[in-house]
């Protein structure tokens, strides 16, 4: 059972200073709960990740007793589903709850699969944390396996992140780092793309099966101090007069154009 | 200024079965005003409806003076932000909010324009706000006119859709119809297409430049009787883990594909 101690800590996991200060992050529901049990240490699994713990209701063990005795090392225990939303962000929970530890990846070894791996994604302070969830999905839906976000890019362990990525999340790699630095590594080796306003049209513009694709927020754009590490801006070519489509859209738009060509 | 019983009216306008009684939708905030004064009584105005009354914020009014001047039939008022957010939705709004008349349009007229128009937007239940509003915006990026949704759709005037639309609920004409019925009219006419999870790859597949595009929600798909319906079964490759895309995702994808083709 969850004690008074463990529902303050784990609502604590909500803010993301307490989530750094104890390496942990929360997951919550079913749906997210079934994924985390299907993909933990299969070869999909982000390695960096470890379940630490997990509360779950009677009901959900019976249901997946299977998987549960799979994970033979699991720490795993009973609750009721007041404690559980207690505990969680979730207005109704009959499922559970999980704590995850991440550990910081290497970044020179993610680095390194970079120029192997097809297209790599880079967030530039995405602020929506339903967006983020979506794009992590999208990433997870098109093979893509890591992404790399500006700081202030909305945390990927914020839970509205956590449920909008429904599970994608325990599959594509997210890092958090200066980007400037970061693509300034790739000039000259990859291309690196980026969704702008007046690029090329993406319809017309062969894409490489490896490379980098930047994309900034709706409002804001690609930073312009990033603009001149870009080797080839990209633009969906639009046919009406809505003024702008929002970043999981373009992101969508854009991966599946490169899908499509290589 | 808006009286009690203004504003009382106003905030019914939150509820569908209100908006059906009045023939009345509401708007609000600066950005979907701007959009509201630049696109009503142009060629892109949807022909059934019309602006019934407009109450807007000294700041605002004198921001859009030129605007507010062109529109010489419009019926206009100051309000004050305190009885704005008292009749609206939004937390602050420093600009206004308009009432919008929205007549039944015709739906044999509608249904003639089909054949010449490109591709057409067939929803079937999809019940999030945020979801049809961005698929609105969608349409109107891609400059398609119009989008037919079931009756267990969610209702377009609903505020949360106005709010995702960002004014492209002004440009794409959106009615509600029994889809049965409606897509039989088609049949051998122009090709229906659906996105469903095992059809023909959409990277493969060429798409006519007319034809319509029916879309089901990510957790039912389309509904089983609608499926005799259509001749081509679209699916988005997958080459990940992720197990679906949401509605509007697909959407994105799939009219970005008949563009791309046509």
């Amino acid at each position: 059972m969850l004690s008074k101690n463990q529902i303050k800590k784990i609502r604590g996991l909500q803010l993301k200073k307490n989530r750094q200060a104890e390496g942990l992050f929360l997951v919550e529901g079913a749906k997210i709960l079934e994924e985390l049990l299907a993909t933990a240490n299969t070869e999909d699994w982000v390695g960096t990740y470890q379940i630490d713990k997990l509360w779950i209701t009677e009901q959900f063990a019976s249901k997946n007793k299977r998987q549960l005795d799979a994970l033979s090392t699991l720490a795993w225990e009973l609750a009721d589903e007041q404690s559980l939303i207690q505990a969680g962000t979730l207005q109704s929970n009959n499922a559970g709850i999980a704590t995850i530890r991440f550990l910081k990846p290497s970044l020179s070894k993610s680095t390194q699969l970079i120029e192997k791996e097809g297209l790599t994604l880079v967030l530039d302070d995405l602020k929506d944390p339903g967006n983020l969830g979506t794009i992590i999905r999208l990433a997870d839906w098109y093979g893509i396996k890591q992404l790399f976000c500006s700081p202030e890019t909305v945390d990927c362990f914020n839970p509205k992140v956590v449920a909008a990525s429904m599970g994608s999340l325990f599959r594509v790699q997210i890092q958090y780092c200066d980007l400037s630095n970061f693509l300034a590594q790739y000039k000259n080796k990859i291309p690196i793309y980026a969704a702008v306003l007046k690029g090329q049209n993406v319809h017309h513009t062969p894409m490489a099966a490896q490379g980098l694709l930047l994309i900034g927020s709706e409002s804001h754009g690609v930073n312009p101090d990033l603009l001149p590490l870009v080797d080839v801006p990209l633009t969906i070519p639009r046919f009406g007069k809505a003024e702008s489509l929002n970043a999981a859209i373009a992101t969508a738009i854009l991966i599946d154009n490169w899908r499509k060509g290589v």
